[in-house]
């Protein structure tokens, strides 16, 4: 079989055997350290997905809405960490979750606080985000009095539980070298630890989230933390590849696009894939300038990256422009497939909502509507 | 009733009236010009927007993938140009529509024409795309060779029809006045005329089909072309209104999201409503830097425009921050609304899939899945 022969419009394919071979990795890393695993499902958003890492041991996950935690709640997951600031137009909602599932929260603000415990009726589990750096959500370190007001309201209330403290550690996105990750893990960590131990004394037993794909692949020990959500590893992208969390080789999802326009008098292809399909995510590559994404050629198993950077110069809506020498369109034309390793896989996923598998099989992700 | 009540989650809001306007607005200027008015539906993407151009008198539109055909042609539309260069992969598709619907195809290669000819045997329209500029599809004017042997290849076919020669100016897009614009569109159309008359005296009738929300909106003039599909000017963008196609006022959707965060230390405030919700399209603003939108108020009547400006500054996956002075959050906490003027208006109805209109009804675009 030639999947290739199954694609008429752009297509994200996924390398089956990468995703579990990156699922089994994490999840082993994690049981090996004695640290909690509880995945970031909004990269894959899809339950069969899911179920891949239902059979690694995985029981408990990461969603970024209340809405992708209902749809993994209809596929069984009985504890489910919504990491995103509790959204306080949702009521309905996260009381529905709280009967069905060990439904986790995230809060960061007295307001937020003091909502929960007079709103919400049922049991759930809070974590207080605190910003190590990223500068985007979460209560800084210093806000001594803000922590302890919540971890106060929190531990009054009879239906909610205080877990611990979650962080986003975003600004290892900016890193290039595994020692700039490092220097931000274990600078967090420490200032967490702190924090840990002040409440320990106090009689509580805080646990510490971690986040972010950069640092839970490159650190070889995750000392210090209690849990960790990864989500982007389950498939790389070329972010990832440029911060130096994982190779070329072991991005495990290709956008095939359709060759719609040839220009060997400027060096350039089209192809149908656009911004609808990848997501308009950039990146800087040295003197490019932004490029979203990298071209690489498909053959009847997969696809082969070639040495020769191929780089996605622009996007409109449905459009794809390829830079590519005119002696390597000899053998393309209007109708071939190109693949593109995407920039983002998180965005180029949400975009595309399914998946075809190297082994021809459709999977779908969750949809927009309900 | 105010339809803030109706708002849990990320929302795209759409003021009817102004939509309404705008198609109206656009239809008698083309009318009065004697110009045909194909309107291009990627924008809105909504079949029930698509009948409120039928009431203006459009029985012709423009679409930019053959899936967005199908869903229109569902709808009862009959002449539908796909503007954009012809998928080989999709030979079923073409046939299916070319059976059903008088169907526009892009064509700008000899392999594609000889394709069409060959593959498809129920009648199609082609349209030959010229490229005034752009860079992107096209056949350059100077090309001689290669527009002689499409026409002639077309004209060979018992099925297929030639119509005439179609130009997306996006050029335009970088236009900051009016002058720009002009010069861009009488260059460009003077091109076009000069192959029009160049085949008239051969027999031929082709028509000039040409594109683009700018020229549309500012031109006074539409004098030599035969054919006008704007899409964006449905609704409008803060894209278009750097260009100088629309006011501020004139853009009729707006993206309403929860507040989640509040960070007055930093001047910034967080939303629910992030990436996959606006598209990370971004714009250079001045000394700020990219911007993904600009913020404004809500109230019960639909939105209002702050002089001061609050750009969105960053977007991740679901998050939004925005840059807005500690004064002005006095009024502001987590759960209430903010709205965002899209960057690009196309590309968020395509995140987004559905409208709420100000007057509280739900309004369903065009789905992923087919």
């Amino acid at each position: 079989m030639d999947i290739r022969n199954m694609i008429t419009e752009p297509t994200l394919l996924l390398d089956e055997e990468r995703v579990r071979h990156h699922i089994r990795a994490m999840a082993e890393k994690a049981r090996r350290q004695g640290i909690q695993f509880r995945p970031h499902f909004k990269t894959h958003q899809s339950a069969e997905i899911g179920r891949w890492f239902r059979e690694e041991g995985v029981d408990r996950i990461t969603v970024s809405s209340l809405r992708m935690a209902e749809y993994f709640a209809r596929d069984g997951w009985e504890d489910i960490l919504v990491a995103f600031p509790l959204n306080l137009r949702e009521a309905d909602t996260v009381r529905r979750l709280a009967q069905k599932v060990r439904l986790g929260v995230l809060i960061e603000s007295e307001k937020t606080a003091q909502w929960l415990v007079e709103q919400i009726h049922f049991p759930t589990e809070v974590y207080i985000e605190v910003d190590v750096g990223y500068r985007r959500t979460g209560i800084a370190p210093e806000q001594r009095d803000l922590i302890e007001t919540i971890v106060s309201i929190i531990s009054r209330s009879s239906h909610h539980r205080w877990r611990g403290f979650l962080t986003h550690a975003g600004q290892t996105y900016q890193a290039r070298e595994k020692e700039q990750i490092q220097s931000v893990y274990l600078e967090s960590v420490q200032r967490l630890q702190e924090w840990k131990m002040y409440f320990r004394k106090r009689g509580f037993d805080p646990l510490i989230s971690w986040g972010d794909t950069p640092s839970c692949s490159v650190m070889d020990s995750l000392e210090g933390v209690d849990e960790i959500r990864p989500g982007n590893f389950v498939f790389y992208d070329l972010m990832q590849w440029q911060i130096g969390s994982c190779s070329l080789q072991q991005i495990a999802v290709v956008l095939a696009c359709p060759v719609v326009s040839l220009h060997p008098e400027r060096d350039e292809i089209v192809v149908y894939g656009g911004a609808v399909h990848l997501s308009k995510e950039r990146m800087e590559w040295g003197d490019e300038g932004p490029i979203y994404g990298r071209a690489v050629f498909l053959n009847n198993r997969g696809w082969e990256i070639p040495e020769i950077f191929l780089p996605v110069i622009s996007l409109s809506q449905e459009h794809g422009k390829i830079r590519m020498q005119r002696f390597m369109m000899a053998h393309i034309s209007p109708g071939d497939l190109i693949g593109i390793l995407p920039v983002h896989s998180c965005l180029t996923v949400h975009a595309m909502k399914k998946y075809l598998t190297l082994g021809g099989r459709w999977i779908d992700a969750m949809t927009t509507d309900p």
